[in-house]
């Protein structure tokens, strides 16, 4: 026997601040199990059943520079031009997923009791670095524009924070996105606080509608800014690659964080992406079949919410991006929704994840419509529904006489 | 004009640490030069110039888990068991590489000024991850056989150091391994203090001649572990694909924490890597040709050294792993001989970078001589001897004459 009594390891006090995504909990529940999932942020397999990755050749097989592939950033830079930032190969770094620019951010920026202001709700995953990194987190309310510039000024004025998190463009988990007039407002109020904005835009391609309006860092006239995209959303998940682009003075610590992560990141999947990216055309057009694709499932989410949740909740329809977010007219135990729901072969997303602040968390629930067959998601939905109508209504027990 | 006078951003205090590797500066500088370089750790390319990648499922596009695909997970848990590390699939996460390894075990364990021990020499962007996570640096110097066991149960008792940072076979840079009475020593030493050992092992596979004794981790009765490996050095460093192997009650917070950095790693790359790895008898021929062609190359940059630098330093010829480290006899300016190296084409390591501690460095160089052909090498080394000539007899010209 190997195992003898050992005292517990001592551990830095960040971990006690350390939690799993519940969202990753709840996939790897359902993991080759055969269940329908509206919990995580996938993209539809269907898209690429027929693809073949290109051969990558033995010169991709070495170690390479922890700022990535230069073919890629320059597709990666120009991308972001276009998008009105003031960027270059050479401020774009590649990253191993965005998840990598949380986390390289979070290095960069955050001490133990840092505030960070971010939206509420925000991205899970994103609340979950800021904690690791023992950050004090501020939120401020989402409405139908964004986050209100105000109210921003003046969480500002009141924290210092030195960093601000926003996802303005088809927000996970609320699918919001800023107005023209909003992003423009709140460039306006960092350019007048000493505050670093961190805008997180994985979902801008995916649009069903109108382009969205700019980044909010393409505003910026003095404010530093770092501005995260990634390919999972829109090229291929599993390459886990993304990047990251900044105002020119945050570049160099970045890139040294950077190496200190990993080294770089897979040199195959860079080659890989620059080959399906190099020609603007064939990716525009690979890009409006995605969000045609995506579209008809989003409408056909919305027809199984409406005739199951309206009476219940309450919800935009998404104009871009992955998700339904459904706010609760009345509260109930979600947790028991969540059970009761796997328990029939169904995953949703709880919303109190996404709320840094839980006295800020409603009662609502992310729902992901890129994933599931049209088939599934209209039986997915009703169990849903069935399982939840059960839980506000615990007298009447009509469903489970069915 | 968008830039407008700004004030500096405000960035976290460990910036302050944050040095970036001198290797990859090196490596960036001679980078699509035609330079010979014995600076960096990388493998011999012509190994792989007829290497095709097995095809990539299209099954490995999507997500994946946090831990890695179970296939390779089950193939690095039996490597472990096989080295007696009381390891299984569960308790093994797949990495990006061993870099991201001592990201993760370093946010599992330091705060700022967590004291944390290493070897004298040690490697150096170990170094660049403890310094980034402000931790406080102790080092022991390295004999023929590793550290001094009772020196190291000194110091343990002295700082009560949470973690100790060891490299014990084919050390990079020193190339020193371990003997086994030594890690039994080692072990037993960890045994009587409440401190984690961090044991990476890169280098193993990489043996000129008897297997190196079993990790210092297969030895503990009681201490926690977590056990580093990497593909990089013997299957495709562009993968970015390493492993950690731990100790139970470490594995949830570490996965938590890959979580956190990056969802999860390649998955084409760890398909490919299970592919190459799992049949073990090609696998174990594959890597005694590398080892073999290695093993060559190291008898002729040995024969090159003894012709050039026999007068002026002292090294061991090294059994494994990818690098000899010469200790001069008498001081001189490595940073001149690096720049005079490198305006005649010629990369190497200077030794400093590798100590923790400015006080313990000496006259070092290290030489790597996985990388280059042996044609360049000869020319190389006599060049390097030329210039280290040069800087250490400024009287005599008689190399500038000839």
């Amino acid at each position: 026997m190997k195992t003898q009594h050992r005292s517990a390891p001592r551990l830095a006090k960040r971990i006690e601040k350390l939690t799993g995504s519940v969202a990753r909990d709840i996939l790897s529940r359902t993991r080759d199990k055969d269940i329908i999932s509206f919990a995580g942020g996938l993209p539809d397999a269907s898209l690429w059943q027929d693809l073949k990755l290109p051969e990558v050749p033995p010169a991709a097989y070495q170690y390479g520079p922890s700022e990535g592939e230069r073919s890629l950033r320059s597709i990666l830079a120009a991308r972001s031009q276009s998008l009105g930032l003031d960027a270059s190969a050479d401020t774009t770094l590649v990253t191993s997923g965005s998840q990598q620019g949380l986390d390289l951010a979070a290095k960069l920026i955050l001490e133990p009791g840092s505030p960070i202001i971010l939206e509420a709700p925000s991205y899970l995953a994103a609340i979950q670095v800021f904690k690791l990194f023992q950050a004090e987190l501020h939120s401020l309310a989402l409405d139908s524009e964004g986050i209100c510039p105000q109210a921003l000024d003046q969480l500002l004025e009141e924290t210092q924070a030195p960093v601000i998190y926003l996802n303005p463009t088809f927000q996970n988990p609320s699918g919001t996105s800023y107005s023209l007039e909003r992003r423009q407002q709140i460039a306006a109020v960092l350019d007048r606080h000493d505050t670093i904005l961190l805008e997180d835009d994985p979902y801008r391609d995916i649009a069903y509608g109108a382009p969205p309006a700019p980044p909010i860092a393409s505003f910026l006239k003095r404010c530093p800014w770092i501005y995260l995209t990634s390919v999972s959303k829109t090229l291929i998940p599993g390459l886990r690659l993304g990047s990251l682009t900044c105002s020119p003075e945050l570049f160099d610590p970045l890139l040294k964080l950077k190496q200190a992560a990993d080294l770089h990141s897979n040199r195959p999947a860079q080659f890989i992406a620059s080959q399906m990216l190099a020609d603007p055309q064939t990716n525009y057009k690979r890009v409006a079949h995605l969000c045609e694709h995506y579209r008809k499932k989003r409408d056909l989410m919305q027809n199984c919410l409406k005739s199951s949740f309206s009476e219940i909740a309450v919800w935009d329809i998404p104009s871009g991006g992955m998700f339904f977010w459904l706010n609760f007219k009345n509260d109930f135990d979600l947790s028991a929704a969540l059970s009761d729901a796997l328990a029939r072969g169904v995953a949703f997303m709880p919303g109190a994840p996404f709320f840094a602040e839980s006295k800020q968390a409603g009662c609502c629930m992310r729902i992901n419509f890129s994933l599931v067959s049209p088939e599934k998601m209209e039986e997915g939905i009703r169990i849903l529904a069935d399982v939840v109508r059960g839980l506000q209504q615990p007298i009447t027990c009509a469903d489970s006489a069915l």
